[in-house]
């Protein structure tokens, strides 16, 4: 498969200034607190460019502790060895798949994906490993928490980037998108 | 002492996008390169207005390994338990000092400095936690570099910071300062 015909990825995401997505257990109080006068920064643009979401088992699971499902009829693709069970509601518009990120990227681009939301700590780190990511828009919020799951992992080889642009907003956020160069 | 006569701690430093300040072998190879065309970043400005540096072992013995001694007639403190050698032309320029924050604190304030430098990974780190750093001015080098030496550390609490202002250049070094607001 040619570059021009893969599925692009994209990641989008906030972090504390620390590095983490997410506290040890999962909580993410110091981003809905911080978030509470948030901006959009950014988000509906970035959603409504995505054909499909894919996410770990954490995000996925994260997510249904929210009041109502924010993916509207987007496909979600959630990876997982040992998920099995799904929400009556969300059969249909979620599916579990164990595929490799190579794999899933295939399938994704011979459905006519154009470009995807990749979301969750583990699976970024293993497609960046893969080198399939394309994108990354990161929000970091100012406060430290340090400990949690942290966004990026070991690498093997750098990874570069070329930064594309960085905006602020009065809450404190700091926003910057970056296109990933490679190895 | 109170907070109007207390010496400000100031860190300013450049991380990894994935928010290491060195190598595991301390190595800052991924900083150098990314830097061949740097833009001084307001490093000289930042430099003029500290009276004085504090850093730890690591940090000294990277500065020892530079063609020249970077901090001219500046006094520089090195917070280390271990270090007993000095350089014969470092004499008189550098203290070695194993304080704890708050004491080094104290008589840095009692002997008038107003704003002190305060580099490298632990010793950054063991001052957060004291609760004895007043602002960050953090350089974000568009690279992730997988592993190393992580600039911040375990909190027992979290870190609430005030985002002063954030730059970007056209290296794609992206700079951002912070006031530490507290826990």
């Amino acid at each position: 498969m040619n570059a021009a015909s893969r599925t692009k990825v994209s990641v989008f995401i906030a972090t504390s200034l620390d590095g983490f997505i997410a506290r040890p257990d999962g909580g993410i109080d110091w981003l809905m607190n911080a978030g509470e006068d948030a901006e959009d920064c950014g988000y509906k643009e970035f959603f409504d460019s995505v054909d499909a979401l894919v996410m770990g088992r954490n995000s996925f699971e994260k997510v249904l502790e929210f009041d109502h499902w924010p993916y509207q009829e987007k496909p979600v693709v959630v990876l997982s060895k040992s998920l099995t069970e799904m929400p009556d509601n969300l059969r249909g518009l979620v599916k579990i798949d164990s595929s490799s990120p190579e794999e899933l990227i295939e399938k994704l681009s011979l459905d006519g994906s154009k470009r995807i939301y990749l979301d969750g700590g583990n699976v970024i780190q293993s497609f960046l490993r893969a080198g399939l990511v394309d994108d990354i828009t990161l929000t970091k919020i100012p406060v430290l928490i340090g400990q949690g799951r942290p966004l990026f992992g070991e690498l093997q080889y750098d990874i570069k980037l070329q930064h594309l642009s960085t905006q602020s907003w009065d809450n404190g956020f700091v926003q910057s998108s970056y296109e990933v160069v490679g190895s």
